[in-house]
């Protein structure tokens, strides 16, 4: 766990000041401007629910000119191959869940030494309440045949992912059994809007519980496979080193917490206050959160609080004292019901991916 | 339980493109523009969240102008008066809420006789994620005296409530065991964002599974009573006669659903459609909710899908294949766990409250 270094935290606020001079004025904190890559603030990490306009985008290439006369193509290894046009959706049970997205490289900006990729702080995380039709019901509709292993997902949007490789759409693909879960979503909604173009209309994939990038956004074709697909952002990308060497695909969110309030070096005065944060997991509910003032010296357990949904954080209070004036680290674990614990420290991995170590606030009590 | 008139809803829907000219383009179906008093369009309450600008509004007087160092004062039978600002509201633990709120005037439009007051259609019914502070911390803080038997709250709105009547503050109480309980929050926030000067900004009640007129807007003051209040939206308005002659409070929401899709007098081709809807309880969760096609004649079980929580409404999905072409008078009916049972007729009353009778869509299958 890094402890509390203030010159570089300094920096980095300047840095938000800098980069939140927004296009369209959405308030996002820019990291690039095209394609879109904006995170949350930090201000807008203490509501349970983010407002679409706050919620972080990831994307990968330049937003898709409008979708006229969309249409869904589904195909491959399927007995009959689909082509769904909007208003057929009306055929589906529709189903609503909330769901917290977190980008894989959220909180790139702490790993040290230093790695490539968008440098977020912690703010590439977001919740909504997603509506759409369970992915499931159109692959039952098709039929999906003996010996499909994967279902592959394309987006309208396209480019040339890095300097040298060929012009192709976003592809990413999921195993057969994640693609037939009752909630892996074909949404077209978000907190009761249609989808933004932002976020993918008219129609994106939402995965619960997996990191940002399997939710293909402007969906235009789904292909069952009877292989695994290789392709760019599914086995250059999105990978992780493990300690034998082997590269694993990012998938499940790995426990984590945030501290929303008191934000880093905020000067607070000698009374009781109430720190409050998110934890998630992509794997199960979250079981507990302890908080430590001491920089991890110590621990405390927090209260969860507010709406305890599967694929959604879970808010925490904790009743805080300080026991006399000065600088405290402020510092939250959390723990899911699968006994997944969140590590002390991020496992640094060259492309910054699944940065869940605890990150300490530091602040002043005067 | 009413046939379908077609005559009459077709007059309703040139009715609502009439009204629908919003002041401010807000989406709303505006039943008065001055207080403010709009409902949810048909169209939005297929969306198990109500986006803030299309939340419904009842308002009783004219929105008070911005409310400059606001405080709020607790007062009446406690040990310690308190006066608190908005940052004060820090030190106490948050809480989040999906909440669904009904104006008790809800569908007033389908009662005959006519009543007066505002004639609502089915659009009076939202629902939103409210966040803030249980009121309850508050009340312990001050300390609530021996004796105490209602919680008076007062908002910064005030007026002529009718005709005759004294220039007066918007006032409405609670019994003291609804004002103790957990989830009566004190809400600084709406689906993410701090309220709209509309919804009461800075800080309003929300008092979970009641009809809305309990949920006071612009706070100014909450004063702990030794006795019943009497006042004109207590005791003259918001009551309702009972089969005895006496006079009834209106409180909690009773058992009632609605048809989201298809809409009235859609025509629809001859192939399986998702009828679909909400159904909500202020006293339980919903057990089940039926759908007939036949104006209540049989009837069988809808799905009930998406979020499962006490305080806001349940989605419900109908998979119906139309026998042949024609028309259909479909209805639905909710029951909740508590046993009760949406009524096939609203009970009619003079003021023209709690009017939760099932209500038919008319739709022609070609």
């Amino acid at each position: 766990m890094n402890t509390c270094k203030c010159s570089k935290a300094e920096s980095d606020r300047e840095r938000i000041e800098t980069l939140s001079a927004q296009p369209e004025g959405k308030g996002l904190v820019t990291i690039e401007e095209e394609p879109i890559i904006g995170e949350t603030p930090q201000a807008i990490l203490k509501s349970w629910l983010t407002p679409n306009p706050l919620f972080y985008i990831r994307n990968h290439y330049t937003i898709p000119e409008g979708v006229s006369d969309w249409e869904l193509t589904l195909d491959g290894n399927v007995e009959d191959a689909l082509s769904i046009a909007l208003q057929d959706f009306h055929s589906f049970p529709i189903q609503t869940l909330p769901i917290t997205l977190e980008c894989a490289g959220n909180n790139r900006s702490d790993l040290e030494p230093t790695v490539p990729g968008n440098p977020f702080q912690n703010g590439a995380v977001s919740t909504a309440i997603w509506a759409g039709v369970p992915l499931r019901h159109l692959l039952e509709r098709a039929g999906v045949k003996e010996g499909s292993v994967e279902v592959l997902f394309e987006g309208f949007d396209s480019g040339e992912p890095a300097p040298g490789e060929s012009h192709q759409p976003y592809l990413r693909s999921l195993p057969i059994d994640v693609a037939m879960h009752p909630d892996t979503l074909l949404a077209y909604e978000m907190n009761g809007e249609p989808l933004s173009r932002e976020h993918g209309y008219p129609v994106r994939l939402v995965v619960p519980g997996w990191y940002g990038m399997a939710s293909v956004k402007w969906l235009k074709r789904i292909t069952v496979l009877q292989e695994n697909f290789v392709g760019f952002f599914q086995t250059d990308r999105y990978i992780i080193e493990s300690d034998d060497g082997e590269t694993v695909p990012v998938a499940q969110m790995h426990v984590k917490s945030l501290i929303s309030w008191p934000a880093e070096h905020m000067h607070l005065p000698a009374k009781p206050h109430m720190i409050n944060g998110m934890a998630w997991s992509g794997f199960a509910h979250i079981a507990k959160v302890e908080v430590s003032d001491d920089g991890g010296k110590t621990w405390q357990s927090a209260d969860l609080v507010g709406p305890r949904y599967r694929y959604s954080w879970q808010q925490w209070n904790f009743a805080w004292t300080p026991k006399s004036s000065g600088k405290y680290t402020l510092v939250a674990r959390a723990t899911d019901e699968d006994g997944n614990e969140q590590p002390l420290e991020t496992r640094w991995n060259s492309l910054g991916y699944i940065i869940n170590g605890v990150r300490p606030v530091c602040v002043e009590v005067e």
